[in-house]
């Protein structure tokens, strides 16, 4: 222990055991590590009490199941995203308890009712839709938010195009904490949900479209540049990003 | 005249007044321009009656005072787009029943009721702005629209961000036979109105914004990738296009 | 049906059976679907007439299917876009009478005679190629502007590069009340029909080239630069846009 | 008022002074904006109780002036942002109690105290900056969440190459309710900042840079890819947008 | 033969066979292509009397060899471009005398010397590449280029980081009458070339490289801004494009 | 002379005046200037004979008028280009007989007839243009071109918008022994012309246009995608590029 | 001094007159620029020995000249880079020791030798340009060399367009420890120096050019891109940093 | 050996067995790569007695092994980059002391002890990564520092989002004579390491990331802004060509 360490470090140069000179090159060279200053000694996830989170994409299924049964035993809860079905089947053998969201493609390694009770913030995050293509995405910030405690509302396939369908569930809308909203194309359903809500507005481009689409920029530049207020933008189809954003926000409440 | 001088040819050839290589020789050597095929003679302004057009933007006063003048000799009505007022200062010394639209920079010279009544389609054209900054690009449009003899009704400062304001005009945009929504930022406007009217949408980009706007180009996008059917795009900034397309779809009706 | 929804609410408010504080409960909570206001009970698509469109990329052959025959309940047209063969495969299993265009990539549900005369316009659509390679493009047009309503004229090849080609065939189209331009490559054609023809003409950037072609952006940058007036731009491969536009300007008429 | 128009309504058809079949269509064609359902009347702005916000810039003083002392008279607060002194000049001789803050480019005219307290949240909001050249639109939003109630703390000039400065003012970024963080060239003082802090960080990439900065995309992109969680992005330099987005998010808690 | 039918036409005019209305009708209707004016008959390869180019890529093999065996009819030379191994089985089948290049992916239909003497030019054209993985383009140029009958001198692999390899092969270079520099990564050589050679320089960047290449828009740009002059600059990868702009060059001498 | 330094050296070598040791570290230390092998000895601008050429453009008029004072004692020809006429002015007080073109930005000191005689190729170059606004960047070609010894003939204003303008001038062009086609926007131009003439045709976007023409990008990707063959691309406005490509095309002839 | 008040402090601790606890807090407490920890103690410049730079771009005279004005007080050298005249002006009236290098853009207070010799690493950096318009930022990269305590070889105007002029100078920059290739256009001097050299190349691209250039990126991306191997790039225009990263390559031998 | 060539034709020249003419020929005619002279004779690599290095990727396994087979004859170190392990097996077959470097893809054929003492630097080279998916092309520097000669420590997973892992293995980090620091997604790793180490900093980006990262385009973008002086970059996944710049550096001092 760091505390314990300069402590003792003091004292013996107090009682004359240690010179100064000798006390200032330890202190001096002492690594960051060592130091146990709050500020740097762990990384966000692990502060906030959140699961440790594995970015599936481009691991093997082995190196998954590998990754995840080391950090089991270290007895937090787990979340890998970007997972296909045979990253699951390899984990699955190892870790009995893991769950596999198809569509959000995330494994989940949980306490038995299936999120962290002590996690839940009973804060709502609701999860809004421009069209159903636009669902995986969605459904990678639903679960996420859900495991990180929050209550989700599930709107889908309410885009611009037919105005209509976002009116018919905006009462809902209008009740959440945090709105996340999912668009490809041409991304408007964010600047017309961020003028209509009081709650703050999460943006999530997706690679919906085709041609001058851009694999999602279009979707990206129009919700960076949204004429409604109080929107922030996470990156192309990056669903994780949205839900660890809102349960930051609805967490610090 | 074309078809008079072939059928004098073949009629020489006939006679034997002119020889098989002689007229062949004609045939294949007669200048496009001497061949009078409607298809070709004349482009589509002239064809159409609209008034010819001069793109004022890097042209001197003197330049664009020269070019109309001449061609006010030719007694067909003229516009001047993207022109500044020291354009029109040297333009109404030459032609004194020129007028200047300020907000939309355009110079015109036409008859004396301020439009063409020969042109007048009696076909409405609506055009709607996001905000208050495209005025200058929808006035373009407008009144190139009006100048092309079409009605037109000006909704402006309506954009998605309070879209209530939108709805409250719905009723005056339902009616237009044709719809320009003229927006920058994040051009969201195009898809909502496309989603609401039967009329079909030109949609015009600003480039009204700042930073990842780029210069229009996340309007742009935005409106070429619409989730709502029926819109078309013209370029950033291209009132005058828009109005030109509204006007031809509202001629040929 | 809505409208008979209201005016039963309305009788029973009339007769005494509901109090005039449940009717105003039940307008004011009656889901947006359900109010049949004319300006946003529906999309697009419903109020015209035209049919309900599925847009089959990257849904299953079985997703596909089962929309489909869900749609046919409620007995409109139906047309599918971007369908393989596997797509046509199921919904041909649950709904005999469906048809399949193989290079429109279009599956179609439709009244017997192949289109619904009730559509018909009696208009006119040129649809018009620089290249082979456009072809499927320009028959995504073509096919939905048929099924949409429109007499299709197919003038396919007729590029720039060998201009004579396009002049054999102008006549037929400046006949057209519409004119689908579909190139790729440097996308020239849109520029030269547009100086030629008197219709509106729809401009569709293919995807066809390579290298500095971006997909397509090299057409589209050019179309929407044009130096022709008069034309509207829509996405990138976008056939079935344009199509619906054209029918849009074609149907109000 | 709109729900005594329609009480009043259904009375009539009760008392039978209404005809069923003209309520309905009185019901039908009554505008949106006079329907007065809640979510749609109004937009987020003075929903929130924040004051009314101008975009001064490519508006002239005289605008501007004209714009603000309409807003004056109904009684609310005004601000109004990207504004010259020439633009504040203008003002203060219409409204005198207007103040202007110059590095922020913001116009207030807010109550006697400078702000005004009803709003006031007793959140606090940290705007981090990484170079000196970012501080203009640090101050945006530091002015900005001062105005719509914020306690903020500035930590200017703590960028990524000598990150010790960071760290020396940890304890101070640690305790606010939401960071924003302000920076151009490589914006990667995002990451770092979002890696340290529990709370959620905004993101403000600024086009200060040269050559490949590209105006502020370098850092723009570079904050969407943080690899650090619960970051949101907003557009290049806009401090204001982030400062609301704080607001919104201290405002609900 | 057109020439041939117009003669006829007008001997049958002067024998009065073919009334002068009759013969008129004929002339105006007579599609462009069968016309035979010089300016617009037919596309440029055909004037040149350079083979007719079939663009493989995208085409299945049954159309290839479809459109082949209708254009070997008319008697002319026939190259195909971008054409796989496939695509050469299927062609063989039908036209035996067909020849397969297989790294410049082209199919030869030609006169039984290999090349058209006819179109022999005795100009000669040399073809120089970066690396050996820039060779594939490079030999569709060269190929090309004999077949339009220049003679090629291949030098390849002088890429300018070892640029003794370069000046190695220069003499011969310095001979051609046009050198085409075939370059991928930062192509340049093409400056390099220019430099050193009297000869015009048309230069062909390929999508060798990776990363920050862009799929070669990287040499695109780099020759595009050539510090050399004379340098002309074609599509990357297109190798066929460099070898005709060459031959059109080295015909007119 | 090098190569009678060489000789001579060999020669000391074969009479003894000079060691093998000392005459080896001779010919290897040999800088490459001295050597003399004519393909490295000096740059293509003065092996070609034509003139010096001075790029003005970030220079000062001081230091313009000394480096072409400099040049001038050499006694060859000099031209300057993109030259504003206060550089002019600067020159003509050092080098009287220097002279200025105007449009083309173009100062030339040659000889007395204006162009110098023994440069003169007695072929021709047709420079067209697409509008008037191209005007500049096709008199810096046209200038140029003049000025290396080609006879030029100025096709200006015949854009595809009104294709029969380009048709009626089409039996000058055709005559060309190299074409140069000057186009912004969206640069059908190239394609067309391509597509007509048998002469290599150099393709030069300009910057004119607004909006998505991205500073003449879009022409510059229309033009490297052209659907016609033989078309060679040269920088945005680098008219002096084009023609000297075209010269050194008509110079080896 | 932090090393003095770490040390007296604990001799404090020593000599009983702070105790263990008040030690330890404000050692903890104490802000890590006061710590003196050599791993982030100062950032590098301090860390080096090389002087404190002032980047002058978007700075007014007036803070340019406090700010060094501040950091001459603590006696260490200073530079500023990209400092007008009117910079200077300024600085000199307080420091009366500034020199300016006009064509560098530099203010430098140093040493009485003009750089300080206790920086000297004996070491030379050859800075080569491809043209003369690139010598601004190769004077940026020369003088902030020297100052940086190399000796610089200017080698300028050597591009590739005439090579001879390159091996002319190749002896000198061949004996370089670290070579600088500063170039605009397309950049290819950096592949071919890397190509010839053996020392470490650092490539700087310049803004030098017009059109397809974008402000520098092709050449930016042409460096890149090299086919040479040992290439290290910096920023467009960044003649500092790369004289930077030569001096810390050569400060380390 | 070109030296002996030389010099015994000079003695032959002496002796009178060859003429001045015929040596002046032979001298003459040489190619560069029989002449020998240091600064142009060979590559960089072979000067340097760095390894041949072949670039796998794109070349059949056949290629491959029949150019490293060649490469073998003449007795120098080889090693191959972006090679599969097919390639690696047909290497196998032919060259028996052939090593596969799985992660780095590199195939080494070396001196018994795994790498050329001969070439030992006796320096060290750090590679650091952002995160786990980075190594790849760490490993592929690593392995290349190797096989050059470096000692190499292997840092990863120390990316800025748990920034505690970096200080505690800083101390190994700047002992490194260079660093190298591979890092996808915002690259702002770089950054962060550039500012705390005085080493030279190479970084590399990947292309690890999705959405708007580009391929690797947004780390490149922000390392090359870095704000820490002294960092050079290499191109997108370019491991092989930073471990060889790092070389350069090392084996100069």
């Amino acid at each position: 222990m760091n505390d314990i360490y300069i402590r003792k470090l003091l004292k013996q140069v107090k009682n004359g055991n240690v010179s100064v000179d000798d006390a200032y090159e330890q202190l001096k060279e002492m690594p960051f590590k060592d130091m146990g200053f709050a500020s740097i000694d762990n990384h966000r996830a692990l502060r906030t009490g959140f699961p440790e989170v594995v970015f599936c994409q481009g691991k093997t299924p082995g190196q998954i199941g590998c990754i995840m049964s080391e950090l089991v035993k270290n007895g937090g809860n787990i979340m890998g995203t970007r997972a296909d079905r045979e990253d699951f089947d390899e984990v699955i053998k190892i870790i009995p308890k893991a769950r596999y969201f198809e569509t959000a493609r995330i494994i989940a390694v949980m306490d038995e009712d299936g999120r962290d009770s002590e996690l839940d913030s009973f804060k709502t995050v609701s999860v809004v839709t421009a069209g159903t293509a636009d669902i995986p995405v969605a459904e990678e910030a639903a679960v996420t938010a859900e495991i990180l405690g929050n209550r989700v509302d599930r709107i889908y396939d309410v885009g611009v195009a037919g105005i209509h369908r976002l009116f018919a569930k905006l009462d809902i809308i209008k009740k959440a904490d945090v709105v996340i909203v999912v668009a490809g194309m041409e991304g408007a359903l964010a600047s017309v949900v961020g003028g209509l809500v009081d709650a703050p507005v999460i943006a999530v481009p997706t690679s919906i479209g085709y041609g001058s689409n851009l694999g999602g920029l279009a979707a990206l530049l129009s919700m960076l540049n949204s004429c409604a207020n109080g929107v922030g933008v996470v990156n192309i189809d990056n669903g994780f990003g949205a839900a660890y954003l809102a349960s930051v926000i609805n967490r610090k409440r």
